[in-house]
């Protein structure tokens, strides 16, 4: 007999993303910042360090949630906190979605969503993009056993993004809440936290692993209407966020000045990045997030990758049954793409 | 309408516990440790800030399971990490517990296991402990629907501990997996990590919340067989365990001088303390945590816990309907018990 649940024995077990432990590697693979974050970073964790680990964190974040809220334009009762937009991401399936409902996101799309689902009992609905990369009405068709809607925006792999405009009327017609994760949103022309005010449905989260370098840290956040923030606040873990995580992140968004050199930098990459991939041959869809997904006419994308990867360099190779396979390339600093592209020319 | 699962509706708001966030509190109510965390955690984070937080920590901590593995006699591949054991928690109640099926745990115990069990739409069985603080075999009984024991071991809030050889028996009659929460294990004279070789369902979770003196820092573990892992593993989020706190646990259990040195200082505090609380007319349950439980015949528990709020002490009142009221008391410094008592002697 098994002790587990059905939905999780039919799982399939997880495999972890590349990150190798050692060695030198030029890592385009899981949209990292190519930048560190700003120093103000480190010098409030050793700051954290000082003042003591032996007591629990703050439960609720509040420094953290006070200087998100100003950046923001909420109130910090507009913010709650967790360990990753990932656990933002569970914790708003586990408030929403039971056994036997349904999600909905697009495809091709983040596969978190799908996965959480399915340890929920859930069912998932997936909506293809259309041809030009926007969404038919079939992804904002109420239905009464959608429980919620996960809208990846701007998208991986795709970086193509939903205007705000689009994103209200969806909302307007759905009956159930429709998370936005925006995961990539700094590096996009919009965003959708300011539609949060205008429609309770509305779910904005975000991280600060790509925009403000700090994966390492485990640091997202959900902008919400109070009534729905203070339902989420039950599904989370008590002490979500560490005591160094909040003390992290809250100099990370404190310095602004930083964050937008960075980001700066890594839109002109980008920009250059995405010509040089074209002028070699690829098919590249333009992006809206730090990373580009391209596709080579004539060399198996799969070929390319594991090429690469002898190389040292890791790209995600990613491969979406029923739509097509591809690379997604973060956008490293203009140093690492320079030795990217001297070993592609080789390739294609 | 409702956006939220009925469960969640249904549940009450989250209180967080009392974190004051400034000044100058003598914290006696959330059973941290009263000394820091060996000097080597502070080193090895500081030695991960350079390193760098914009990479993703490693989704399976290998260097923290290896020290512990090596510590507890087990294989890497017995372990799984969490987000504090709080985290541990709840992907054991996800991975087990469907809606409508059932948890069973002992009274008065830890609250966090009904919390759960109710996201997960499930049912709470609470098996009260007998008058010497022993389980009889209502807790052992199998049933259909049961898909959880939980045994807080020792257990807050009464210190109480069920000897190794009892919680085998149980969870050989019981025919579905038994938590054994071990929060506190460290401050008891026995745990339950060797017998998770002897029976598969047994489940053993330990924090470095308490012991090592990291709350701040969120890192707990699970011992269990490695199928079990596997499932496990499917349910957690992929990097819960951020770069710093992987550092800092692996240095923290690395360091077993600095914890038995402190382990053994609170363990002498507790006796001393447990003595004064009697000769002042309380009665005290003799206490293998690092905590003690305690009432006094003339006083109110409330009245009391309100007074030494007032003085600027945090103790934690406790209400358990049904059996009863008390006082919950950390073991802190000689120099703060000293403080505690020269208060308390005065108001009973």
């Amino acid at each position: 007999m098994s002790y587990f649940r059905p939905e999780i024995e039919r799982m399939e077990g997880y495999t972890p993303g590349e990150q190798p432990l050692g060695g030198k590697f030029i890592k385009l693979n899981t949209n990292e910042n190519p930048y560190p974050p700003s120093p103000s970073v480190a010098a409030a964790i050793r700051s954290a360090i000082e003042s003591g680990l032996a007591r629990y964190p703050d439960p609720l974040a509040r420094a953290f949630r006070e200087r998100a809220a100003a950046l923001l334009g909420v109130e910090p009762d507009w913010i709650v906190c967790g360990n990753g937009s990932d656990d933002i991401l569970t914790i708003v399936t586990r408030a929403l979605v039971g056994a036997g409902e349904r999600v909905r996101y697009p495809y091709p799309s983040y596969l978190l969503y799908g996965t959480l689902a399915a340890i929920q009992g859930a069912r998932c609905e997936e909506t293809p993009f259309q041809a030009d990369w926007t969404l038919d009405d079939a992804f904002a068709a109420p239905r009464p056993d959608l429980r919620c809607a996960f809208l990846a925006n701007p998208n991986s792999p795709t970086g193509t993004v939903i205007p705000p405009e689009r994103v209200l009327e969806i909302a307007e017609r759905l009956e159930c809440p429709l998370l936005v994760d925006e995961a990539y949103a700094d590096f996009a022309p919009s965003h959708c936290v300011d539609l949060v005010r205008r429609n309770e449905r509305i779910l904005v989260a975000r991280t600060l692993s790509k925009s403000y370098a700090l994966a390492g840290l485990r640091f997202g956040y959900l902008v919400a209407q109070p009534p729905m923030i203070e339902q989420f606040r039950k599904v989370k873990d008590s002490y979500n966020c560490d005591t160094l995580s909040i003390a992290g992140a809250t100099a990370a968004i404190d310095d602004q000045d930083w964050f937008r050199h960075n980001r700066n930098r890594i839109l002109s990459t980008r920009g250059r990045m995405t010509d040089r991939l074209r002028r070699l041959g690829f098919s590249v869809i333009d992006s809206n997030a730090n990373f580009v997904w391209a596709e080579h006419a004539d060399r198996p994308a799969r070929g390319l990758y594991e090429q690469l990867k002898g190389e040292r360099i890791l790209v995600r190779y990613m491969d979406y049954p029923g739509w097509r396979d591809g690379l997604r390339i973060s956008v490293g600093t203009d140093e690492q793409m320079d030795a990217f592209f001297s070993l592609v020319k080789a390739m294609v």
